[in-house]
């Protein structure tokens, strides 16, 4: 694999830049149409043409990241965070400072309370120290308490990845500005946004599915009860990665969320021998959630022995699409499974039927029958 | 069942006291015997009689033990913890002062450090506390620090035993004398050792286990490693009852063992709920351990099933256990499952091979060819 060219980031990027785009939708339209440019065509000639963004503010955005030092790594990019791109809703671009070689290896999230204690903030430090030590990379959030500890235990060993929730040229906490520095300098920095977004509370999400998704595990200090760290926790455990929490006082509240994921299972952790002992030798977890869904092998040699014209199989794979749907979510590795057509076809059908409004497609490949048919 | 009588508890006590019988032996002399006098009849004939104590030294114990209103249970008295009860080294007598009837109850134990930090005894005061509202009594060993604050948290509400290595009337350590006091007029004081007998360090091991014995879950806060919670937790888990963890923070050492208690899956504990949520309902955990050990039913209908005299099914016994057993360890169980007949049989022959010399039996019921047959 070598590194794209730049009309193809530039058509990534303009795909994944349209409006009602999401993260699901824009890999099935890879699938359905080969590449982004196709995509980019079949999308110019519907009825969702203004949806596409002008291909000046793409060249804009390029540029701008260019200006700051950034890069543009699209998914298929062989320096795109590998654990990151076999999830389903793999963000199609990535924008990133520093060095991002360091996104290739092995990687460690270390989230926590933003008001932690001293004792919480020393042990976030020296864990990713001691992590760093064992050339493991060290992620977090670049907010205040163990995330700002974390990254300054493995900073001097040039060991650790911010994920922002604004533009790589809008640091955030403001007091955070000279370590967001230090880390695009002697580590790297990656976010969802383009430069100049301010972040807000609606991106704090995507960032902390960044550090789920790109590390192999994540390892929770001083979480209080539905804190934010808890949803990453949560997120990482639906990308099926390891959670490691550090154990604390039931009298501080805020070790609550923390040891309740002790409670449902999480690797207590002391030390980094704790993380070690569990964490996989490469930088990829088993795939559980690939973005391009093998079906079963059965079911897939069925379907390639089948004879059939092209033609007689969309014919009769639409229609068993359209059977098997409902008002009820279903996954799409469930319909290639049940319909014994090839997930390409099945791919190309619920395209189809999306551009047609006739399913609506929800988060982690799900679709459902749409309630507002068209007329 | 109704209380013993006067003389049961005095052979009882005598068979207990006889140099060289410990528990496990007790009860298989019982059971092979029918009763205490019977094996203390045969003891007397045997040359093994000046083992025996003589009576005199019994009823001294016996008048002393009332003497400081304390009352001897023997193993099969209906006060006898039932927990206690079901296993394979219950103390033949344990001796009680106090609310008696408490021993009957659900039971908790609670351990930890001694010199546990301010927090550490917070949270067991008010676990104590919290259990006992629930009627549930907490269980210590009258230790400073963590054991101190659990006897304190439950003893308000007159819930709370304490496990002592001493006499009855020898408090330890001295300045728990009050507390020990407290304990005996608002709960209960039970021990293994006589009247005026002053605790050494060879007596925690047994106090330990009269904790882990009784209680249907033990409950560690703060225990460093290799330290004697541990092995209260491991004697808890050699039981099969619950062990519960307080989780600590890494930084501190007295945390590092209770938290590898939580490694090791010990139900992770920050209140009274989480240990109520995993208690049984009733005094008794199932029987694992039983000291009359049950054979399968089917085998036991098989030995029913066989025609035999009493005469040749002891022979043919006889012959079948030495035939089974070898210099590696078997278990009493193992052995009656293994060779068909029944339970009470094979117990009688190996009572009878170990006063010959044949066998030496070890502890949780396991025998083994002696090394070192008389001539």
């Amino acid at each position: 694999m070598t590194a794209p060219d730049h009309a193809h980031v530039a058509a990534c990027l303009r795909l994944a830049r349209t409006r009602g785009i999401g993260p699901v939708s824009y890999h099935r339209l890879i699938r359905a149409h080969g590449s982004a440019r196709a995509a980019l065509d079949m999308l110019a000639r519907g009825r969702e043409a203004d949806r596409v963004p002008p291909i000046d503010d793409i060249a804009r955005e390029m540029e701008r990241t260019a200006a700051i030092g950034g890069r543009i790594l699209v998914h298929g990019d062989p320096d795109y965070p590998p654990a990151l791109a076999v999830v389903a809703d793999a963000p199609p671009v990535l924008s990133v400072i520093g060095d991002a070689g360091l996104l290739r290896g092995r990687i460690v999230g270390v989230v926590g309370a933003r008001n932690a204690s001293a004792g919480g903030m020393r042990i976030a430090q020296s864990l990713a120290t001691m992590l760093a030590a064992a050339d493991v990379t060290v992620m977090s959030g670049l907010a205040r308490g163990i995330d700002a500890a974390a990254h300054r235990g493995a900073l001097p060993a040039r060991r650790t990845v911010a994920a922002i929730a604004g533009g790589l040229d809008c640091p955030y906490p403001p007091e955070h500005a000279r370590l967001h520095r230090e880390i695009a300098e002697q580590g790297a920095l990656v976010t969802e946004a383009p430069p100049g977004t301010l972040p807000q509370a609606r991106h704090f999400p995507r960032r902390n599915r960044l550090i789920a998704g790109i590390s192999l595990g994540c390892v929770v200090i001083e979480a209080a009860l539905r804190s934010g760290s808890l949803i990453t926790a949560r997120m990482a455990l639906d990308y099926d990665r390891i959670v490691f929490a550090v154990p604390g006082s039931p009298l501080d509240p805020r070790c609550h969320g923390s040891n309740d994921l002790l409670r449902q299972g999480a690797v207590l952790t002391e030390n980094e021998r704790d993380i070690l002992r569990e964490l996989p030798s490469g930088p990829v977890p088993p795939p559980l959630f690939a973005p391009v869904p093998d079906a079963d092998p059965i079911v897939t040699e069925m379907a390639e022995n089948t004879p059939s014209s092209p033609r007689m199989d969309a014919q009769g794979a639409h229609a068993a699409v359209r059977e098997l749907l409902s008002f009820a979510p279903s996954s799409v590795d469930d319909l290639v499974r049940r319909c014994q057509f090839s997930t390409a076809t099945v791919l190309a059908v619920l395209s189809e039927m999306e551009m047609s409004g006739l399913i609506d497609v929800l988060a982690g490949d799900m679709v459902v029958l749409s309630s507002a048919p068209p007329a």
